[in-house]
């Protein structure tokens, strides 16, 4: 079968990919669409030199085989992160941060862009039938956003600031402004801040500060941005993952008391939830043709993917 | 002026009221509509016995004068509590924790329930042009419910149960269920129970347990069906007020290393946020005049007040 294969070095389309076989604990999925990630970008760029395999790992799709038979034919999205199942992390509820994990299309399996891809059967969770593939595909970056709630206390009366006018940073000031708080979004596009304008407040520049800020920048320089923009004993929350490293002022966290947490992928359960409720705006999404690969990763739309259901 | 008035014993109606001036902190506040609160009930039953005064604190109007120019003319709504401005609590942030605080309709302030009010200036809102009056009364028990997520670290992967199906539950249902969060609502009333149905789970019965349970129940029993149903290490968040004591298991609150925690009124400016965004369901408001206040304090409707517009 084709997909689009990471070696290690560059990214190239290949037409001889076996159709993966599930193991007992896994399912086999037909993929319908799986959209780019900024991850993927990075990821070409050399954030995970130790990879190869095929790239992905934002998708919906139908499951063909598995060992639940209670999930055969049903329409399916999926979280990235296997856990060995054993260690301290796996054990104590936290599966994501397993050392030994696999992770679709970035560490030791092979991601979403391809017609079928085989997952662990409880990384699953079915579409409700109101959601469309469409509206689907969004769960895992909507995961990611709700990642933020999970992790830390983000309460109704504080004001919050969200770094960042790309699918990521759109996603969180949703999620953060259905809480009721106060949300500004900094970002460098008005074209992009347009969108935002139904939730949130928006600004090219800012020179006010908050009691929480998140870096979704997908950049180095959202962390410069955030460390002028927290308040004293304030939160910073990254979530841009990006390759090399980043130099920064620690002494002004700790002189202004300023916590930094870093955040990754998070909950699918509300991410359904909450798609399911249809109380998020959701961009559409530019499909493309996976022969079309380089054109799509190219492509200035708000949500590129690829239509595997044509395929 | 008329205004329901308790004398410390019993409520009744009085036409002998003069109309309130304000002070220069204050605003004079023509109050449109009026609700009712189940803490008016608790007061007439004794919950507040020291207090005289108009009842009522959920209130819309507008500003007829006011040391702040800026609001006459305003559709506002008013927090209620008004601390004294130089204690620890009103200058650590927690004013409405000052221990002189007055309080609309419950400690040493006359409340809505009449043409006509005061209220320092700085406790209003303005109400959004999109928000209408029978939405904008809905503001303070929505901050109470606000206060929930404003006191404790409720996360979207969380499994959440409200004990209650009425004004207050629904408001705080919701509201969980606006952070992805699963909310079950247990209930007895199976018709005040489908309201929930479309952002909750809802039950009149339940033997499995929960990370956070929410005690809106209006009575003592809520804190029992609480203790049955929080998982150990769980939270019990406390919201009814009523008169008199209740008797509880302490030591299995110590065994299952259970956190109790009370929690009252809450912040406005989300709750007004989150009325202008459209995304809460309201009941529709059963209004009555004044004169009937009998008829109102007793019907059975979900959620019923007075209609100072009118008079």
């Amino acid at each position: 079968m084709q997909g689009l294969y990471y070696n290690g070095k560059v990214a190239l389309l290949r037409n001889d990919l076996p159709k993966p076989e599930p193991d007992a604990h896994e399912s086999l999925v037909r993929i319908s669409l799986a959209a780019i990630c900024n991850t993927d970008r990075e990821i070409m760029k050399g954030y995970k030199p130790d990879f190869s395999g095929v790239l992905g790992h934002e998708f919906v799709g139908v499951v063909e085989k598995s060992g639940n038979p209670a999930l055969v034919g049903q329409r399916v999205v999926g979280e990235l992160n296997e856990g060995c199942g054993e260690c301290i992390y796996c054990k104590t509820g936290r599966e994501r941060h397993c050392e030994e994990r696999k992770c679709i299309g970035i560490t030791g399996k092979d991601g979403c862009f391809a017609p079928y891809m085989t997952i662990a059967s409880r990384l699953l969770h079915v579409v409700p039938d109101n959601v469309t593939d469409e509206q689907a595909v969004f769960a895992e970056p909507l995961a990611a956003a709700l990642e933020i709630p999970d992790l830390i206390h983000i309460r109704p009366s504080e004001e919050i600031c969200v770094i960042g006018d790309g699918r990521l940073a759109f996603l969180i000031a949703q999620v953060l402004a259905l809480s009721g708080a106060e949300v500004t979004v900094l970002g460098k596009h008005e074209d992009k801040l347009r969108r935002f304008g139904s939730f949130a407040k928006t600004v090219t520049a800012c020179d006010r500060r908050f009691d929480v800020v998140i870096d979704a920048a997908g950049s180095p320089s959202g962390i410069d941005a955030a460390m002028r923009l927290v308040r004293s004993r304030g939160t910073i929350v990254l979530k841009s993952t990006y390759a090399g490293n980043t130099e920064i002022n620690l002494s002004a966290l700790v002189v202004n008391e300023v916590t930094l947490v870093g955040s990754r992928c998070g909950p699918f359960a509300p991410a359904v939830r909450l798609l399911s409720r249809g109380l998020l705006e959701l961009p559409a999404i530019e499909l493309h043709r996976i022969e079309d690969w380089k054109e799509a990763f190219g492509s200035r739309a708000f949500k590129v993917g690829f239509d595997f259901g044509s395929c």
